[in-house]
């Protein structure tokens, strides 16, 4: 099994150095190769989705990603900055399932910044869809404009939009993913001011019939943000588009408090994906050896389990990052009174330990 | 004086009866004159912002809304919904500077479902601009596919647009407002992936050129929803466009735990304006005398700070509200313990008294 490993920037070479740990404890089953991406492949390669990376991964049966992003490269141009990298392979690979758990430890409850009655216990998936909307919409750009009331002034545009192909997909997977859980689904828009909206709600009701079983609701983005700071419990799984699943995923993940413990998945219809921490690259803490490396850990488990076919080694990973959390073991960012504070690579080596 | 009195649907007759008490207790000197707005509107008259209201609107000094909206509507065309009639006001009176304090009141930090360390003493506000991006940008609609990929099949499409003058002007107003607070704007964006975003993030880095005295900062919108979660208290002013705006100003607002405390004011260039509480119409409990009038009754003293050039009978309102909040009065979506629970009219006319 051929895992395409790209690190990435800040943080990433170091908590994915202790996933790649932790993969090789489990036996030679995987053939690890690994690849520049993000700022780091436009140093060495002038872009940062190099030919050769994206050859990689598409190759690959699996990718597990850092991070990318560093201040270092806000000069560059749009379409050479680090993020491209991650947009690119997502649209290359047509990972259009975006998985992001929101889950709270038992162990980390206190971390969080919402009452521990809020969110002890917390379990819930939001599926964003990652092919198409406003990222990806066209046209898009900056231009001199047109408009009578703004003629000859600078104007800004991108459109956002989506088929009806392309609703359907992530609905499905949405159902699907809800019948293996609470068998609830909310679909997130804002269908009272958008048409692209309206055309997702009307696809996902007409979708949610084949799924008699699981039951649909649909809530407007400004009111599933606040919903999600009061009774985030309420929800099971959230299914949503490219932008509001961008803002809704990074909020419900932080209601967790421990955002460096989150894993997600990106994946492609045959199920094969991008695996990637839920945090970002965090360049003021690179190389410092403090990142959590949890969150990576957990996305390998991740990997195995949806791409791999291989759900007892996924279960043994995150069994073994249960134990080391169970053991006191807590990196910089999930460190409280009374525990033990370790570095990304005390946390790897004591989860391979636990292994 | 001339405010336009605009109840809508759900609880807002029953809050805007309780500030308008408020407004005639403060003297003769305000000639308020009250019509249909919303769903109430399209059952009276066929469209939820008749000419009517809208001539009453534009010829006011200033205008008292409640909230619009109700289930019982949804089956209708989005044109004739109750929301259109809030979006048509903000257009057609050109009211692009919204105003949304999300503020945490002492006596209720408990209602919060956050720790009482992260949000006690939050004074932050939101300032969302109201005239452009995707609510009001061209094309906009469902249609038949060109796509090759989606040929044949139903797709929706909204464009997001802003121009360098709408961007100078809502900054303008960010700057000005942090000037009088805590000196400090956070322009919210995403610049990474967005053409309007970076248009946006220019002009602001301009405009900002000439605050030299204001600290600017950007975040983009993803981080901005997480950051309101882990340490809201960082923020001063956050500044951003429509979008954005809505999401992040509910999200803000439900920090506080008491979305019914909290005004806002959607103001033109000469500070006309329309005054609104920040919660919603809330249908499940109108007509039971339970909702809280106080967001309304705050949003007319911000109406006669802004628009009518009257701030020490502002100033009286909002002592009176803190008096009868230290004296213990709560309606039930503030209660807790120990505190008295009243309806929406005894809280009222407790105002009243204390004014
Ligand atoms: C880096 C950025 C382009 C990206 C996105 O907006 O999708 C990130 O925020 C994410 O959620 O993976
Ligand atoms: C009712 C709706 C159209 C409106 C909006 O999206 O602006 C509301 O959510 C608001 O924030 O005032």
């Amino acid at each position: 099994m051929k895992i395409a490993v790209l690190p990435g920037d800040g943080i990433g070479p170091e908590i994915v150095a202790e996933a790649v740990k932790v993969l090789n404890a489990l036996g030679p089953q995987f053939d690890l190769e690994t690849a520049p991406v993000g700022g780091a492949a436009y140093d060495v390669a002038g872009h940062p989705l190099p030919p050769a990376t994206l050859e990689l991964a598409k190759k690959a049966d699996a990718i597990l990603f850092g991070a990318v992003g560093d201040w270092k490269y806000d000069g560059l141009a749009r379409e050479l900055r680090p993020e491209q990298a991650i947009l690119g392979l997502r649209k290359h690979l047509e990972l259009f399932a975006n998985f992001r758990p929101a889950i709270c430890y038992d162990e980390l409850t206190a971390a969080s910044s919402l009452k521990p009655e809020i969110v002890s216990g917390l379990d819930i998936l939001i599926i964003r869809e990652l092919n198409g909307d406003i990222y990806f919409g066209q046209p898009r750009g900056i231009r001199t404009s047109e408009l009578p009331l703004f003629k000859g002034a600078r104007e800004g545009f991108d459109m956002m939009h989506y088929s009806e192909p392309e609703v359907e997909r992530i609905g499905r997977v949405a159902f699907e993913a809800a019948r293996k859980r609470g068998k609830k689904v909310c679909s997130v828009d804002k269908a009272n001011v958008l048409e692209t909206s309206q055309l997702w709600r009307d696809v996902m009701i007409r979708v949610g019939k084949d799924y008699p079983d699981v039951e649909l609701t649909h809530m407007y983005v400004d009111n599933a943000a606040m919903q999600l700071v009061k009774a985030p419990k309420a929800f099971d799984v959230v299914v949503t588009g490219n932008l509001f699943g961008d803002i809704l995923s990074d909020e419900a993940s932080m209601l967790t408090g421990s955002i460096g413990m989150l894993p997600s998945a990106s994946l492609d219809k045959n199920n094969k994906g991008l695996y990637e921490p839920s945090h970002g690259s965090a360049p003021d803490i690179a190389g410092k050896g403090i990142a959590n490396p949890l969150a990576t850990i957990l996305s390998a488990a991740m990997m195995l389990r949806y791409s791999l076919g291989l759900p007892a080694e996924a279960d043994r990973i995150e069994a073994a990052v249960q134990q080391v959390l169970s053991q006191g073991l807590r990196t910089a960012d999930i460190y409280t009174e009374g525990t033990k504070k370790v570095s990304t690579i005390e946390m790897g080596n004591a989860v391979v330990a636990a292994l």
